[in-house]
């Protein structure tokens, strides 16, 4: 059975030493968010985390989801979970105050977010969409709507879902077949099938509000003629009481690798009731706003199932006695050494360590630039902070995802055997950190989303958000009598990618395949760096405090930043080399062949 | 469900053109194995595994192992199977004449070996310990047991087990409890406990010989004073005909992450009767032996898997339409393209290739290798196989298992979201994957083994049967016409490995954690420069035959080398100089902290 203790003192280092509270109370409407208040909840949160979620997990796993006659049962406690969660205000914690929410900052919301994937991301699944279809109302509905829908999903009595996939297409929405027309009353009537639908049909709330893709009669073919509906399970009455149910039926669920107790339905809309949200053929832009908050969440997953990983590896590693240190014995009394003293498993745990660590504060500081872009006064600052959210995306998603799962794998090696034993509850997290690679756009989608999209946007402005205050960062601190070697190595890796992103801007320029056919390493050596530069500035935050640090927690910090420049950054020189060798040797390979 | 088409093309390349037959004609009792019989006997295997042991494969993942009373229930079909595999006579393919076995080469059971893995991995366990058991009681047994035992361990009436591990112990042997007590008879009486006993009960065989490392009454402590000792089920009698049910007992079976219909046995021993095999406290000298061979074909499950994984992936990324190729469409009277199209799809087909090829011939060469170290008349020349075999087989065991589970991941990236669905069969090769990096000593143990015995012993002589050969191949081709790139490539990777070599041998004198802490970069360093190895003589190989191939088999040869060299060696960059960093950011984090 795992255990879980929410990493409170990291998460404070993170908001409040390192990123001065991401300098918040500067916003309006954030004023009072002070680092005492982000405290306060964040323990509450743990509290019900390592209480009420963590429990849930492994047996949610094992029962799964109950299909029967197009309804879904989600195991046993998750109603009770869940009714706790809405009990808490979890729910509306960074929602519009206007609309039954609590206006706390993104920054909250993803410490608060990283926890529930820790303890239980079947759970976090059908909690989490809500938010993502919160947030679309909130910009693109009418206001009719708004007020209709967005307080019980604030509250979490309603639950959402986004409906993209069918059998013919997930990446490729172009494909899209399922079809709305315009009745006289100004809905529309749906019709047509959804697959892979997360959480699309359960019993943990009254309704359930469906964001699905669709095309009109005359919507032109392709991406340019998708329109988004909002479709509600039940249709509400115009107080918002239950009225009649609507054309939305379960067909089946999924049966898969991991977060079995999430259900994963296929829809079918049978003359359904649907309002359009946003305008006609334009569906996918408004999509891609909640599939572009949910991209920074998945990539939250990853770090959260890597923390729980982490924990429990260190806590067997401390508990299980096999062999001798090499030097000697360190338990002489016991019948052998605890493997912790043996470097192979050190290395493993400061490698999870130090890719948790580094996630989690790029992780708050990126939620923190999500608030500034959208309540920062001055333009240009929020500019600036919308285009480095709009780049740092993909990394998050993918690097966060691929680190998890590296992750949580190494805590099965850290368990040798024993990690393969399901009752030992260690092999569901890697089954559950598999999904985070696939859903919300494979990683290597998200990759050419980098390098197609977000490097050449606006002439390299998004890319500048990252690489100009990087490199004023290094610049400063290059002779710094502590940090420089540090500095060396970050600056190393960072020219290797400063000189990928021209050669692949270059040969991208003649030849499309040339972008692609890298995109994937383009992205790992991207993450390398920006990670590499949060163990920088945690080293530095951590040295100005070394000299009251009584449980050795900043020297820890440093120790894990040493590590981290000796052992995991210099795989930046072989994605170096693998880009800088080009296309020829994928696309050059005879496609028979294969 | 899965596809499985055996490789035997691939395979006729490596045993017949790469390897001339593994020059085993020159070797007593193998002259008759030509490559012509060799490839009729991959032939009748791969009929075998594609319509026998393939259908059950994801059948058996499903319903799994049964456990009632003490008795184990193999999946539906698997009896079945197990007699089809019987009756072709598949268990005695390399075993002795003179008890039963067909003398055929290990070189051949490697390539039947794959295959089954390839198919069902599940099966594989329980068929293939036996050969493990029969090898060990060959070399170790009495006349008398090796009459009574070895001949229905050949035909594969009776099967075998390895019982090592208990509660307090796996790595750490010196803590086995089990104790063995000399009885009148000459025979001894067991008790004790054993966990993670594979195959330890199950309905396939008659009788089930179990191999147990216990301890006898005046035994000095730790692994000195462990011995080895045959326990069967059923106790035969004198002309093999079952006699009285020996006191051993199934007390439970296992709930794991895969191999589900693979029995994982919780064993006691009750006043059980044994047979001492070779000297006592001797046992794990004896054990080794087995240990080391079950480490060479753990490694083939990498390769096996990671064969069908591959092999399905291409399959999907044909018929899978989404999105269009960059340069415009490439059937435009399809709605889209097949992925294979997208570059970072065929990254990651080669990549599964590179690796599968190059695992191919490197464990069909290693197997050759090891028919010349027990066939040999020269004597040095087989010390230096014998020798080589040492040193390789925990790269086999350790590199291969990790290639393979990253390439099972790999093929369910391809597959996107529906690789993650269990009906579609992709990622049970991904959960059967993960058994192999943890069973047979942990692929950190391997990198200790290799580092801490493999590279000291006599002096470097182990290395040098590696190290010699391939340095002189590469002199030799330096500046070949067509190879001198990819031979400078490997050369460059080969010099990090020698310099890594020189590195831990010297530091490793003042302290064992500096070659403890690097051991597994080291074991990552030295499978790539191998597999580059197998990849430039298969270039080699195949460049002598471009002028007839109208399949385009050799090109692709040459191509998918390419790939190797430019995409996968350079990664020898970054772990050397993660080993060159040594291991003080590994050993000297403070323990308490983490």
């Amino acid at each position: 059975m795992l255990t879980y203790s929410a990493p409170l003192r990291d998460m404070r280092f993170v908001y409040e030493e390192l990123l001065q509270g991401g300098e918040l109370q500067s916003l309006p409407g954030m004023e009072d968010v002070s680092p005492e208040l982000l405290g306060a909840v964040l323990e509450e949160a743990a509290r019900f985390c390592e209480k009420v979620l963590l429990p849930l997990n492994q047996s949610g796993d094992q029962e799964g989801c109950r299909f029967e006659n197009g309804q879904v049962f989600t195991p046993k406690g998750y109603r009770e979970a869940y009714r706790q969660y809405m009990e808490g205000g979890w729910p509306s914690l960074s929602c519009d105050p206007a609309y039954g929410g609590q206006g706390l900052p993104h920054m909250l919301h993803c410490m608060v977010g990283e926890m529930i994937c820790s303890t239980n991301l079947s759970f976090a699944i059908y909690s989490e969409l809500t938010h993502g279809v919160y947030e679309l109302l909130h910009q693109y509905g009418t206001d009719e709507l708004k007020s209709l829908y967005l307080p019980p999903l604030a509250e979490g009595r309603w639950s959402g879902t986004m409906c993209l996939t069918e059998p013919q297409c997930g990446t490729d929405l172009g494909l899209i077949r399922t079809r709305a027309v315009l009745q006289e009353d100004g809905s529309y009537q749906l019709n047509g099938g959804k697959i892979f639908i997360s959480a699309g049909e359960h019993d943990l709330t009254e309704n359930i509000i469906h964001m699905v893709l669709a095309r009109t009669p005359d919507a032109p073919p392709g991406t340019k003629g998708i329109s988004l509906f909002l479709v509600p399970k039940i249709v509400p009455q115009a107080d918002g009481a239950p009225g009649p149910a609507n054309g939305v039926e379960c067909v089946s669920i999924e049966h898969k690798m991991g977060i079995r107790a999430s259900s994963t339905c296929t829809l079918s809309f049978n003359n359904a009731k649907g309002w359009l949200i946003g305008k006609e053929n334009q569906g996918l832009r408004a999509m891609f706003l909640m599939m572009n908050r949910a991209r920074l969440w998945v990539g939250l997953q990853g770090l959260g199932l890597a923390e729980t990983g982490y924990q429990n590896a260190v806590h067997y590693a401390r508990e299980r006695l096999q062999g001798r240190a090499l030097k000697g014995p360190v338990k002489p009394d016991k019948p052998a050494d605890p493997i912790i003293v043996h470097p192979d498993v050190r290395r493993m745990l400061l490698t999870m360590r130090a890719y948790n660590e580094g996630m989690r504060a790029m992780s708050v500081w990126a939620a923190a630039r999500l608030d500034h872009s959208e309540r920062q006064t001055d333009r240009k600052t929020r500019q600036e902070a919308e285009d480095f959210i709009a780049l740092i995306t993909p990394v998050i998603k993918a690097f966060f995802t691929d680190l998890g799962f590296e992750a949580t794998n190494l805590a099965i090696q850290v368990y040798g055997g024993h990690g393969y034993i399901t009752e030992n509850g260690i092999e569901q997290l890697v089954r559950d950190a598999r999904i985070g690679q696939l859903y919300e756009g494979t990683n290597g989608i998200q990759a050419l989303d980098l390098i197609g999209r977000k490097l050449p946007a606006h002439a390299g402005r998004h890319l500048r958000t990252f690489f100009q205050p990087l490199e004023a960062y290094l610049n400063k601190r290059r002779n710094h009598p502590h940090l420089a070697p540090m500095v060396g190595a970050v600056a190393k890796a960072f020219g290797r990618l400063q000189r990928a992103s021209v050669q692949i801007a270059l040969k991208g320029m003649q030849d499309p395949d040339e972008g692609a056919a890298v995109a994937y390493d383009y992205l790992q050596l991207f993450g390398l760096v920006a990670l590499g530069w949060m163990w920088l500035r945690m080293s530095e935050t951590a040295l100005a405090k070394l000299e009251n640090d009584p449980q050795g927690f900043y020297k820890a910090k440093i120790a894990t930043a040493r590590f981290y420049m000796e052992k995991i950054l210099p795989r930046s020189g072989s994605l170096f080399s693998s880009i800088m060798a080009g296309a020829p040797a994928i696309t050059e390979f005879e496609t028979d062949r294969f």
